[in-house]
């Protein structure tokens, strides 16, 4: 099998492979259907609500060499809609069909430690952190940043799991067990008035575009609300989108990442980078109603080749997630003037489950929650 | 098999069938899939857009009927995406399955008599009428009617297909001849300064919602843009919503109707209607970005028994098609700022096909077309 590359843009009626089955995947689907694109759902899970809205779906393992093989050769470049696609998966896809974004620049993301590590190496505030192996480097490590701390996986971890907090030096042993005592990071505090989150994309060209950061509410370490515009100052939002380019100038990204960060109003306002996720992202789904060019299109854009679209709001929004059993409220919601409903076809409820959001739009500069 | 009648409002994850696998069958998908339900595409094309946004596909011919019962059985509510459904079709899905909307309003709009018969007994202008069974029937409607006027087919005719125009009274043999000799219409022309037409939606529970009227611009029988607002006065707008409504509220009507009209502005403004399509239509196309309920959405909240959204706009609109090799222009589109593009996936470029269409937003109020 050669290689193939992408010379210029992408034409519509090309496929695009997609990694991941969940709403991030099905949503990225119908922004390409939107757009005259073909899509290829690739995921292991039964229940993968991508699949309904694209054009083929392959149910196999992501160590399924032959079904990857099979998949790279019926698309024409792949993306994945999370970040823990296993490495091995795209080290296979890469050498037989573009990937977007590269394996490089997801093995950053996969990584806290490395992710925090080059986030530092380019000059970008973080909270305190230190690499932890073992229990023994687990005390180094409090030794360095103090406490309390929150000691978490390097890997894998997401909305607030493989995460312990650390308030006492006499409770490490127990943090190392609860983190499956596998390679960590223990990262310090850092003080803030809130944390918001910039949806940045950056095309095969080098060119950057940013949204309008956002303020995101957590509830049980699971996003709850996005609220834009922020509320922070105008020099803060401005400094969040540079600090936001600069990441994926700097990673040579191509695609939609979201930069989530924490906002401390102290000192004349001060950013610090908590996590980078290298994909469309839960805190920009308010630009679906909000902007003409979503942070889906605006994905599959950069992925094939093509310009960014302008990421200009014409709206305030609020955009608020229906967890679990909030998605039974949809009689009531479908009653609801200017509400916006996405409901993502799951089957099964779990408590905090993302089972979809709803989408409430204000005329600019009247956001009740801003 | 017993007929199942649906109580209350379909629950999110039930499966839209759709008659039709075309563009509009497409975006109603993704407006289904954006509220949670699954998709089931009916038709007989092979190529066939909407499916590849559809949780299923069926192939079958319209006349197939194992395919037309076992796709009941899948589905629980029926709708279309174009008038032309053969009447046995959706007479043999009926007891099987809610069809809506139903079959008796399709009937009326599937034959200009009958639909033009409908409106004269309403109280709804339109031109003068004459229907045309032979050629003896067509010296006859010519005598009654004047010259010049069109003959038309009764059924089956779209995009100026099945007419022919009659400017002379030695014509009549070409003319039926050229209609291929089948039961026809004699339609007079009216004065008219624009054609606009309405969209509007009604719910199981009665209520009607309208969007605002749309200026349409044809070129060669086909539309080529649609202007909102219309530029035509208010109470003229307002009157255009009347008669739309009227004629839904009739015909017991459950979805969304396009309802054309020309709008003559000689004695203080008089409408006719031209046509009804008892469906989505490429008029209401605009509502995607102007609207946060777009026709789409709307349809899918009437059949499925939902509360209709709010019709309103944010926005002026001019959304242009994409005819024939129009959609190669997708380079250039893809730079221009603010233009929302949609292809339709369809492989085969013939001249005058509906390949896609781009909308341009602009401020309320500063529409340079309006």
């Amino acid at each position: 099998m050669t290689r193939r590359t992408l010379n210029g843009p992408l034409p519509p009626g090309s496929t695009i492979g997609i990694l991941g089955g969940g709403q991030l995947g099905r949503m990225l689907a119908m922004a390409a259907a939107r757009l005259g694109f073909r899509t290829h759902v690739y995921c292991p899970d039964a229940e993968r609500p991508a699949a309904d809205v694209a054009a083929a779906a392959t149910v196999a393992d992501y160590d399924d060499e032959a079904a990857l093989a099979a998949f790279a050769a019926a698309v024409d470049v792949v993306t994945y809609e999370f970040e823990n696609i296993p490495e091995p998966t795209v080290a296979f896809l890469e050498p037989l069909v573009p990937v977007r974004p590269s394996a490089a620049a997801l093995a950053v993301a996969q990584d806290r430690l490395s992710e925090k590590a080059f986030l530092r190496d380019i000059g970008i505030g973080t909270a305190p952190f230190h690499s932890v192996d073992d229990v023994a480097g687990l005390d180094e490590a409090v030794a360095a940043i103090g406490l309390p701390a929150v000691l978490k996986t390097r890997r894998l971890g997401y909305d607030g799991k493989g995460q312990a907090f650390l308030g006492d030096r006499s409770d490490t042993a127990n943090a190392w067990a609860a983190v499956g005592r596998r390679p960590a990071i223990l990262e310090g505090f850092v003080h803030f008035a809130c944390e918001v989150s910039v949806i940045v994309a950056r095309s095969v060209d080098g060119d950057v575009a940013c949204y309008d950061p956002v303020h995101n509410v957590h509830r049980n370490h699971v996003l709850a609300r996005s609220i834009v515009p922020a509320g922070i100052p105008d020099a803060a939002a401005a400094a969040a989108q540079q600090i936001a380019q600069r990441i994926v100038e700097k990673l040579d990204y191509v695609g939609v990442m979201a930069v989530e960060m924490f906002f401390d109003d102290a000192d004349g306002g001060r950013l610090s980078v908590n996590e980078l996720a290298p994909r469309v992202h839960n805190s920009g789904h308010w630009t679906l109603e909000a902007c003409l060019v979503s942070q889906f299109e605006q994905h599959v854009r950069a992925v094939c080749g093509w310009p960014l679209g302008e990421p200009r709001r014409h709206a305030d929004a609020v955009m608020e997630n229906l967890l679990g059993d909030a998605a039974a409220d949809w009689p009531a919601l479908s009653r609801e003037d200017g509400a916006a409903i996405h409901l993502y076809g799951k089957t099964q409820v779990a408590p905090g489950r993302k089972m979809g959001h709803v989408t409430r739009l204000y005329p600019l500069g009247t956001c009740p929650d801003s």
